[in-house]
């Protein structure tokens, strides 16, 4: 069960608390940010989901709640407690995320009084929770698969938000997924942290890592399928499906990440391990004079190549092969001869993607982002404001 | 000696080409950039410096003349060749450095006919120089001091072009140092990579290592004095001379970034060690976040407090204290009640500062940059058209 309303946290109205409920006990799989400063909902929330396992999620928007000190905590710590509350679960079923604007405190007569209201309107509405999660995103983020195990079809659903200070290391933006599988713990939680690695921290918007970054994964076994365990035949089918669902909110962050007009994918093929081949994507997708390229539409490969350069991994540039779209543009260390104009028109469509052909291995990988754009410079010159 | 002109290698016209020349044979200290992908001109000028010590640079601006392949190297070796011919020197004592668009071969005809016309009109006219080797900067920069060596008086002179592809982690863009001073080889490269490390590669406009960044220190000894050596007492005095052009330099190339209309210090204090310190001031001083505030005269110090804590350096949040010019926004862990309009009023003249207070030593360290702004991504969106 889900719901959203509005309570009055974000200055510019509209939803900004949203409530996740499972009606039974849920085994929960969470990863969190790695920046040395955390918002005071992961401690909360770290907490409740090393405990047990997190049955119900309170987001609020507009207001992260980090940098708050000993203040913030308590008021996380409250969060938490007004919705066990209000759901008549333990507190320690409850998880806690908050995301905004950093520095400020949260107004806890707001969420107060939100919680009553959302816990009375709680029902088959994740699109009002997927609403209330948003700050600077311009539409919700949601998708959901089925996937057969053992005989029963498990659903698998999630949700996210994050558009700005998106470049998530280790950890990822808010993302809350859940699914009505029986899962053994260990298995969700290996299962999320390496669909995490090959989605969500494969997305860059501007480089920087937020300290509100978390996502949950929540299982409540509804689907009465036979325990999944790493060992069981579809665990790869169940792990397939569960990083589909990660991809799909990942690369609609990239889309809408702030100013965007366009989604960018970098696909490294032929590179010696995933690692590398990882490391050279996020380098190329985060640069900002390739992003300013594509939003130019200007096939300015040689930026690709440089960004590729100081990625921190060794390669022989004279090994290398980069496609715009279709068009070959670099190849044997030398400028590939090709048409100015087929190579620009890679770039003007909503989805662009940037080919890399290592010539080392059979390891792939792709990263997901978006182009810079004077709009994102306006939205961050103000946020606050 | 030194010499400018229009050669027609940009395509916007201007000086394109830039000659530095001393009399005598000169004691030579580089550094290059650390980028995987490398213009063939560091090659050639990496070469030149292991050898002996270049006594002439040669630069063109236009064309990097990197991702060139075999072609760019053996350009790289005719221009040095010309230029020793045209100056009646060696081949191997001649440098040479080109900055511009990547991936493009170089007009060769513009070059040579270029370079007997600059030998031509060498002297003293170290502006015309400067002003060959700029790109998109929009100001030359110079600067010199003189510094006393045992009882001698010693100059040094240096000039840099820089504005985007700016984030020298380890080389730096392209920058000329002369002195006339008498020292010894070991000592000069210390005394510049050790100048480099504090200043140039303190500086990120957009966090993109350039293929072309490399900086030279040339001392001929016409200065007459006994030589410089890391053990001669006035080597401390002589060390920072060369860092106060160096740094000169650096805060011309961030105060220059492309778009840029402010520049941005942050100085970190009290860190446990200089590398620390260093590896904090860059982080913020890189965030695209924190540049697009500064731009936008938003006091958003959370931005700060968050790009310190992905450095990748250990710390404790309740211990730092932030302010923005002479306003403190955050100390022990919390947000320091102050007037919102001071804190950005501080923001908002030509040069910025953001003080970070670690309380863990005595150790400090200042990076420079630029705010982000509209101009820097229309700049970028359409570099090559």
């Amino acid at each position: 069960m889900a719901a959203g309303v509005a309570c009055g946290v974000r200055n510019s109205g509209g939803r900004d608390l949203g409530l996740l409920f499972s009606d039974r006990p849920c085994v929960t799989a969470a990863v969190f940010t790695r920046n040395v400063v955390k918002g005071a909902p992961l401690i909360v929330t770290k907490e409740a989901v090393e405990a047990g396992g997190a049955r119900a999620v309170v987001v609020n928007s507009g207001n992260a709640n980090a940098a708050t000190g000993k203040q913030g905590l308590s008021d996380a710590r409250a969060m938490q407690a007004l919705a066990a509350e209000a759901l008549k679960i333990e507190t320690g079923e409850v998880a806690v995320a908050s995301t905004g604007v950093i520095g400020v405190y949260l107004p806890m007569d707001c969420i107060s009084e939100g919680l009553e209201e959302t816990v009375g309107v709680l029902g088959p509405d994740g699109a009002s929770f997927a609403e209330a999660i948003l700050t600077t995103d311009t539409r919700a983020k949601e998708i959901a698969v089925r996937v057969d195990v053992g005989g029963r079809a498990v659903t698998i659903g999630g949700t996210a938000k994050g558009s700005g200070m998106i470049h998530p290391h280790m950890g990822t933006m808010l993302a809350f997924l859940t699914t009505d599988a029986n899962v053994e713990r260990e298995c969700l939680q290996k299962t999320l942290s390496s669909a995490t690695e090959r989605t969500f921290n494969r997305v860059t918007v501007d480089g920087d890592t937020s300290p509100s970054d978390m996502a949950i994964l929540m299982a409540n076994g509804a689907a009465g399928n036979d325990l999944m365990t790493l060992d069981h035949p579809d665990y790869p089918a169940f792990a397939e499906a569960v990083e589909t669902v990660a991809r799909g909110l990942a690369k609609e962050i990239a889309r809408d990440g702030e100013g965007a007009t366009r989604l960018v994918e970098v696909v490294v093929e032929g590179a010696k391990d995933e690692p590398s081949a990882a490391m050279l994507a996020k380098s190329v997708i985060g640069s900002s004079l390739v992003k300013a390229a594509v939003f130019g539409e200007d096939a300015n490969w040689g930026r690709v190549l440089v960004a590729m350069g100081y990625a921190g991994v060794p390669f022989d540039p004279d090994e290398v092969e980069l496609f715009f779209g279709p068009v070959k543009v670099f190849s044997g260390g030398e400028p590939v001869p090709h048409e100015e104009a087929e190579a620009n028109a890679a770039l003007a469509s909503g989805e662009v993607v940037i080919t890399v052909r290592m010539g080392e291995g059979d390891a792939s990988a792709s990263a997901w982002g978006c182009d810079l754009t004077c709009e994102y410079v306006e939205i961050n010159g103000s946020y606050r404001t």
